[in-house]
């Protein structure tokens, strides 16, 4: 069972926005057995909708669009929709009902052009949206399906799970798709390719392999379409223990686990507290630990001290080293991560300090350069690394070194 | 000039990453006056890469590709595009070199894998690849032109910005597109488009308006393809210009300017300090603040008071507080806000408390249930929030919303 995705808007072309429904939609496809053959995305352009139309109705079984049920000119799906299957707009009662109710409880006035978003092509099967003034639309045509959804995530996500997965259920007979992401650190993917290369070679043919490569870091996918579940699951992990035999002591975990859930992990079950101290990372590494359920069980606390003062009143980092060294050199990041594990009673704590930039730079200490450092039951250290030269990319780069200064720290305890 | 961007990778079409490589390539395109007809993600499938460049070549003038360029089995873009445009691979010595200095810099073995990588098709331009091991390949093909880049998004962004934006500019005649947007708060999508319909009626028909709402806000933008830029940057600010005469009260800004953005210009135009204390949003809001450069000019400290003990040790929140009215309470969030804006020395100050999930909820206090405060030099207050069931929701949710409330209180003052 095969599906295209499409996209429609103009600020999905010009770049103005990240297309994350398309993400949400594959997800949730792949889950029921449905594989996606292809995405795109395509402007809000009648003659681009139709063409592309022809095309994937005919290469798929289902066809799931997003975007363009707004309520003003720019938005021509529904009308192009319609005109494409051959079928008139027609007022209907409850959908228009429900618009006028949503609104009244925002205090807005309910206009023509809220009416006209309860216009809804006779031929198709409405899909109530509980959360927004577009319904979703579902059209049955020559054997095939074609949904369309409103674009904003929220909406179309509801929409996906409480409409369009469970008709999908019923209207095809679908088989099982399975996933397994292992992940492996320490070795480059064109060594690790050569390490497993027996083992890859005697895969089955219905188990396919994909190397993910990132900084310091390979995932390996072993993916299986149109199969049994549980025998596709029971064989990949018969071929996850084979890689363990192989290379065990660089597999850190499994599907989306990230350092930082490597670190969650083993604080949980150590029973150990952390603490952070940002500058330079003005909050994104606390963020990154907070986002995970469980942190409240190790994450005492995050201190963005980016003033000075904020150095020295919130994590006893002395005012004299800040003017002596400044504030961006290795005491005050080690002044930083000891004050933080001090103040918030935490066994370890991380600390960054740094020019993000774009401003700030010297020719001693330029944009980028950053002080990481470590407190930790035996002592102290900090590093220093430079990160690019963007502000983001500093920001992002320079989490990203803590954490792992965290992991390998206590991957040696 | 209309180009195609295609993405490859099964990771792509499971959900398993965003795909913002596409993003990056569609805004440098725009830049340059090339304007996106479509942007499609297929799998690591030779039959789906040859089908979509035959299709795609036809209707575009420049196709850029990502992905599949690394150094296994799973990579077949580079020997698929010799096959397409019937040419073989050659060792290329200059990249090999490359490569093996590459890999040698962090000590890693060159292998036949990686010897692989300098291997490239004979008829294509190649793109030097500085900061990675697989050189990008630029085909001239019947005045076409088609592009293959690395996925990894840094050497992707390096080759789009020093090879082919360049080269591009010297192939082909290029016009300008022009994109302009104007951000309002407080109007319903659809009861603006009735206050502005007779300025839309009256737009030139180059100028090509759309409405991107988002919850309080709707972004105008004005589109102009093949145009004189001058010419239309002019046009269009005079078009703003009459839009402020019918909702000037409701522009608050142009581009991507975000609420917190609104509240960074306006603290650095008052001189005023801010001060943030996190629970439940865990560092993010102090991470939106701080991704913008210049925000060392306002942003004293966030403090992530994650743990009850945080909370009185860095907040002075009374423990007999939580005690009583529990760290989910209006008492507390008022508390954390006067804390942080006492302990920082700030102006203003922003505070959150709140149940993330998915556990810690009760009847009373189910999950998404957030407290946010504000303090400020006229006093304080507390509003509370149902932000969701979603822990990513909730905290993204919460943060936007305490952000909110600090902007509707410097805009009162």
């Amino acid at each position: 069972m095969k599906a295209t995705i499409i996209t429609i808007g103009d600020e999905i072309l010009i770049g103005q926005i990240v297309d994350t429904n398309s993400v949400a939609i594959a997800k949730k496809l792949n889950a029921i057995g449905i594989t996606i053959s292809e995405k795109l995305s395509i402007g809000d352009s009648r003659d681009a909708i139709i063409a592309t139309l022809d095309r994937t109705i005919e290469n798929s079984d289902v066809v799931v669009i997003t975007g363009g049920l707004g309520p003003t000119k720019d938005d021509i799906t529904k009308h192009t929709l319609a005109a494409y299957f051959g079928s008139e707009l027609k007022y209907n009662d409850v959908e228009g009902e429900h618009v006028r109710m949503l609104l009244a409880r925002r205090g807005i006035e309910f206009t023509e052009l809220n009416r006209h978003q309860a216009m809804l092509p006779e031929c198709c099967t409405v899909l109530h949206n509980a959360h927004g003034t577009a319904p979703g639309m579902w059209f049955d045509h020559n054997n095939k399906v074609v949904v369309s959804l409103p674009g904003v995530p929220f909406e179309m996500e509801h929409l996906m799970d409480d409409e369009v997965i469970p008709r999908l259920k019923t209207r095809f007979t679908l088989s099982d798709i399975v996933h397994r992401t292992m992940i492996t650190r320490g070795i480059p993917e064109s060594i690790l390719a050569e390490r497993i290369s027996s083992w890859e070679e005697s895969l089955p043919d219905y188990l396919h392999l994909a190397y993910l490569p990132a900084p310091n870091v390979v995932r390996l996918r072993l993916s299986a379409y149109d199969v049994d579940k549980q025998q596709a699951t029971q064989r990949i992990e018969e071929e996850f223990a084979k890689l363990n035999a192989i290379i065990g002591d660089n597999i850190v975990g499994f599907e989306d686990a990230t350092t930082e859930r490597l670190v969650h992990d083993i604080l949980i079950e150590r029973g150990l507290k952390l603490a952070v101290a940002e500058s330079c990372t003005g909050g994104t590494i606390s963020a990154k630990f907070t986002a995970m359920a469980g942190a409240s069980q190790y994450f005492m606390a995050g201190i963005t001290s980016y003033s000075n003062a904020a150095k020295c009143d919130l994590l006893g980092v002395s005012m004299v080293d800040i003017e002596c060294f400044g504030a961006v050199s290795e005491v005050v990041a080690l002044e930083m991560a000891e004050g933080a594990r001090r103040m918030a009673g935490a066994d370890y704590a991380i600390a960054t300090t740094g020019i993000a930039g774009p401003g700030g730079g010297s020719k001693q200490k330029p944009v980028g350069t950053v002080w990481m450092a470590i407190a930790t039951p035996h002592g102290s250290r900090a590093v220093m690394r430079n990160s690019g030269t963007d502000r983001s990319q500093i920001i992002s780069r320079a989490s990203a070194y803590a954490i792992e200064m965290l992991y390998e720290e206590l991957k040696k305890n």
